[in-house]
């Protein structure tokens, strides 16, 4: 099927244009009305076959998860997506994987009225970037950078279930729903990371794991962290799992793929923030305190530490 | 080296700041200030190693011809590009190559006043996605939709150079420098796509092959198109080499990567493009007229005929 079949066929008659589209696909470029008032956000992210996910995930897992992990990165800037290119490299026309995979992205893409402006279909090792933009109110963006010592740590959701999958694939165990979902169908954190803009101090979302991803927060802001492990929300899945609690606290740490955001909020807004994510229906756990030194550290519920060697998801390490 | 201290060295502190950049590279997004009165233009063109490129290329090479072709686009749309991202997969993080990659996306990034805003490293088979932004007057973006029957068909510079260039590099012949360098280091015609903007009515930029790009203008404008073979800009070295006409005009047609523009102008505006586009330097060459029918026909000097069968690079043909 030639390249400009599949674009035709895969994503431009399933892309819906929004009010923000004047020229979609099918030109050298896309032409795009800017916000009014608004700033800007852009992000983009890669999934590479057998590093981002295994070889043998169903197309529309894939579709759905490269969009995902995009909205989750605006999420933890605040912003509302709008529109996304898409930089698609194929090792062969499959149309049965073609029509999974731009299912599992306009699944994903509709109930965020996001539009797929434009892109590049090129043959190759199966790779997937999407860029992703949206609009945020004028400075109003979280940034990593805004954490004050004092503030509370609180994440969304529950860590270490995608981690989790990932081991028990690995282990060729079988592996919970709940496990699973987390892993193929990540529900970005949208709408809470609007609800916080003028109330976090900082935000980030959690995709290499809360260890490194806070320290990222961290280290932007010249602060430090002190973690309560006794507070990281687990799902009651792995709460109920025979395995040592440290191991627990580590896919919660360092497992990543948990698409959750971790923020930090001052005493004063602390109410006013559960309150309003707890009206979205988004679950929220106060997990720890920035401190004013540089360290981030975790406190067992016996009053121990544990250390992060080897925390965090790195490539090329 | 740990992904962070790559993005750190390679990119965030070669990438220069513009005034569009609030926030770059460092956080989940780029928070960027959008113009005002006009619109985004927004493009994305990947390299895969092997296809795009010969695996040898330097690293240099590249890096500029990553963000080139993409300025390609804009520059077809007239647009001022304005910030990028990068979506670079790498087997390994070999630092020597990383110091010519980013010199390489760099000297253009540079030239053209393009700031790097964000990306996305990853571990995989050697793939570079670079997405390009900028701004185009408020409803003056060229199209490709835009061609009146009778309108003048241009094309800058010299086609079938790069086309010949990759043919000498597969039959291991020697391979002179004009060709290398058009390969290589195509010179993205930007300035002279602005230039375009309210007098050409329609515009594509050359990367698949005049045919298959003309093809393009006269599909979405539902014209045809009469093209004198005889007027095809060829280099001198092209001229002067000891091959049949019909193979120079086969490179021209079909080669590809030659990141020309090919437009369309009325009779009334011929004057002031051609006046305009000397001023800046940049050659151009009337090749043939819109027709009204939907045929692309190629006419030999002789008075016959060039069927275009097989003529257009195509992905998954």
């Amino acid at each position: 099927m030639p390249e400009f079949d599949i674009i035709q066929r895969y994503f431009q008659q399933k892309s819906r244009h929004n009010n923000m589209v004047r020229t979609g696909i099918g030109d050298d470029a896309a032409v795009l009305i800017p916000p009014v008032d608004d700033d800007m956000v852009v992000a983009v992210d890669t999934l590479v076959n057998g590093v981002h996910f295994p070889t043998n995930t169903a197309a529309f897992d894939i579709g759905y998860k490269a969009l995902a992990v995009n909205l989750s990165d605006l999420a933890a800037m605040g912003a509302v997506p709008r529109w996304m290119t898409l930089a698609l490299t194929l090792p062969q026309a499959d149309e049965a994987w073609l029509e999974g995979f731009s299912n599992g992205l306009f699944s994903l893409a509709d109930e965020f009225d996001v539009c797929l402006v434009g892109g590049d279909t090129t043959q190759g090792p199966l790779t997937i970037s999407v860029q992703l933009g949206g609009s945020v109110k004028q400075g109003k963006a979280l940034l990593r950078s805004g954490a004050q010592p004092g503030d509370h740590i609180l994440v969304t959701g529950n860590l270490g279930d995608a981690a989790r999958a990932i081991q028990l694939l690995e282990q060729k165990q079988p592996v919970q729903e709940t496990y699973l979902l987390k892993l193929n169908r990540p529900l970005p954190r949208v709408a809470a990371g609007q609800a916080l803009t003028g109330l976090a101090n900082a935000c980030i979302d959690i995709s290499d794991g809360l260890y490194a991803d806070l320290s990222h927060i961290t280290a932007a802001s010249g602060v430090g962290a002190e973690v309560e492990l006794g507070a990281l929300p687990l799902s009651v899945e792995l709460q109920e799992e025979d395995l040592p609690l440290e191991d627990k606290y580590r896919l919660a740490l360092s497992g990543g793929d948990d698409y959750e955001l971790c923020f930090t909020v001052s005493d004063r807004q602390l109410e006013t923030v559960q309150h309003k994510l707890n009206s979205l229906g988004v679950a929220c756990s106060k997990i720890g305190r920035i401190s004013e030194t540089s360290a981030v550290v975790f406190r067992t519920p016996q009053g121990g530490e544990m250390t992060p060697d080897g925390l965090g998801y790195q490539h090329f390490s």
